[in-house]
């Protein structure tokens, strides 16, 4: 039998599903699970978008420019205006989703055994994609203490080495919450501007900023030829599955180059494009709604996880995600007895064990949990219950 | 400003949309064309798929399994069972057209700088995802004179180096229409079995097989483990914007790796999924038509490229393109020459360079173009009249 490629041997499996099968088993015997542990929000897709779909009568259901629609990319810069972020549709190449994104960013930018800088912890797929791309993660580690703020530039300069391309962060932030000011994205433009470097910036949970106000490292001036915007309508509009992401970037050698990937593999999705495109007209009532209803469950997750003995948790200002340290040692552990060995009511809860956003699973993040307030506030009530009761339970 | 990756210079623009420039040109002069360069079919979506999605209406747009949904793969089950391949829902990864799923069994099975054998001329983007995953291209040229069969396997057995990890077939095959038969494609699994290589073969116009039977490497028996099937409902269904294929394989080890590359990119795209689904049930009598006007198509281009003084097209028997073989030395310079320097009637043709399918386009196939037949008969007959005259009035 041919053997599988060192890739295929080295590719992460998720850290977020690989504890499904367990999940399925509690199921089956009847345990009611509360499902914290994956961005899956509960909001509903605007009705606006899933019209589109219902009028959407072609004939023929043809590939779309390999850039995707030009009427979607031209609608797209009143979009990013509206945030300051001033492009034009030649900028931007439509994606199968943000991963598909961030896959052709990488493939473009960044040389196998190149070094790609990530402050953990981050979203774990990050990991696969630089597997993928062949590329070298070296992660500069925040601090719960600060609620996961950037680490101090000087920590990003002792890891650059001749090897490193390009700096990636999640701005509000996948796993944390936390949503960098403008006096730090600054600190990271200069920082890539001095070392030459490229700077990704996942910015896919723009429209979850609470408290704080958002800034982009597409507003920042005097780096234009670094910076590299990834982004996806999954969350924005609760539409995941729509799989429209786009890479947007005003370096002309980097959209070439990246057309050329987007080419081979023809173009993105033409259902999912009809929709994005029409979703842009989302009312913002809709924004606002769905906003003050993160912000509440946000608040019961944070009160009642600081109310419980051990617990820490900061308050995130963006995406909704959590990172809360628990007294464990070993959350893979915990967030598999959850599920195998625990139950409250016949109910329990899933959540994302941290380990896996840790560029080291095994040994960082271990007593940290990631959680997703994607629930309505009764059933993350229970789930706080769920919770609250098990580690009067869980012996380490 | 930072430097973009050698694989970013290394991409190929694609053979098929470089002379695009040039054709918008040409319409904004007000020439007519007809467009026998790309293989995106005038053939109707079947209703049945346009139908399931306007009678899609989920609350929310989520994610799928990362290998697709169950209820699709179950249904493909009987799909694949009535061209007598056998499959269970777990044999199959469904992914975001073809494309991705090359994409993936490329990542999954070889190494960087491992070689790929693929018999020449062949699709052009096999060219980009071998550059994209840091695969080596190894030809083997076949010729237009038995009509593109499968070259003799001592031509194979040459190429065979200690990095050979795979060989690759389009069956039947864009560019060149030849359907290869079971004693072929025996010899190719008796050539990876003995050298333990994996066979991917990509079958996505398996709906398209004139006079002769077609059949699938995944009916023959004793190399389960080495094969990988490409599938995409692009082509089927003339739907070619869902964006929906599948990588297939009875190896366990394959399958196991390539869902970690699968979850990684999260999910294929939902809508797309809604309709690939209810496809499944298109009637025979789509098939039928769409086949017989394929048929008479092919023929009236055959017959009218034969015709004409020192052009050579063997009778394809499968897919919707031929290869032609035109008294030219540089098919690059002709194709542009159509579109920048020549009309009849106000109208020309657009084709696709030969050379572009080859693994050394600056060498081989510089006397030949690809012709889709994607255009109704009365269209094709003056595309033929607009080619015909080209070549009285073209100077080499």
């Amino acid at each position: 039998m041919p053997s599988i490629s060192l890739k295929g041997v080295a590719m992460p499996a998720s850290p977020i599903r690989k504890l499904v099968p367990f999940a399925e088993a509690a199921k089956k015997r009847g345990i009611k699970i509360y499902h914290l542990n994956i961005g899956q929000p509960d909001v509903e897709t605007p009705q606006i978008m899933l019209d589109a779909i219902k009028n959407y009568a072609p004939k023929v259901v043809e590939y779309s420019h390999s850039a995707g629609n030009e009427s979607y990319r031209r609608k797209l810069v009143g979009y990013y205006a509206g945030y300051n972020i001033n492009l034009t549709h030649e900028d931007m190449i439509i994606t199968c989703g943000g991963s598909e994104a961030i896959e052709i960013a990488l493939m473009t930018c960044l040389n196998e055994g190149d070094e790609l800088i990530i402050p953990e912890p981050f979203y774990a797929n990050y990991n696969g994609f630089s597997t993928q791309a062949g590329v070298k993660v070296v992660p500069v580690t925040s601090s719960i203490d600060n609620g996961f703020a950037l680490p101090a530039i000087a920590e990003f300069e002792k890891k650059i080495t001749a090897r490193t391309k390009a700096i990636m962060i999640c701005n509000p932030g996948n796993p944390t919450g936390y949503l960098y000011n403008k006096e730090e994205l600054e600190q990271l433009r200069d920082l890539v501007v001095k070392h030459d470097l490229y700077l990704l910036s996942d910015e896919v949970y723009r429209e979850f900023c609470y408290e704080k106000p958002y800034c982009s490292v597409m507003q920042l001036s005097g780096a234009d030829d670094n910076m590299i915007l990834i982004d996806s309508v999954s969350k924005r509009y609760s539409a995941c599955g729509a799989r429209i992401g786009a890479l947007i970037t005003k370096n002309k050698e980097v959209i070439a180059a990246a057309m050329k990937f987007a080419q081979a593999r023809l173009s993105p999705p033409s259902f999912g494009q009809v929709a994005a495109e029409a979703a842009i007209d989302t009312p913002q009532s809709y924004f606002d709604n769905v906003k003050a209803e993160y912000i509440a469950r946000r608040n019961v997750v944070v009160q009642r996880l600081n109310a419980m003995p051990g617990v820490k948790c900061p308050n995130p200002t963006g995406a909704f995600y959590c990172i809360a340290e628990l007294p464990i040692t070993d959350c893979d552990h915990f967030c598999q007895w959850l599920l195998e060995s625990f139950q409250h009511n016949n109910e329990t809860l899933m959540l994302a064990p941290a380990s896996g956003f840790y560029s080291n699973p095994a040994v960082d993040g271990k007593n940290q949990v990631r959680i997703a307030y994607v629930l309505n506030i009764p059933d993350l009530n229970k789930a706080m219950d769920c919770l609250e009761e098990a580690l009067k339970q869980y012996k380490n």
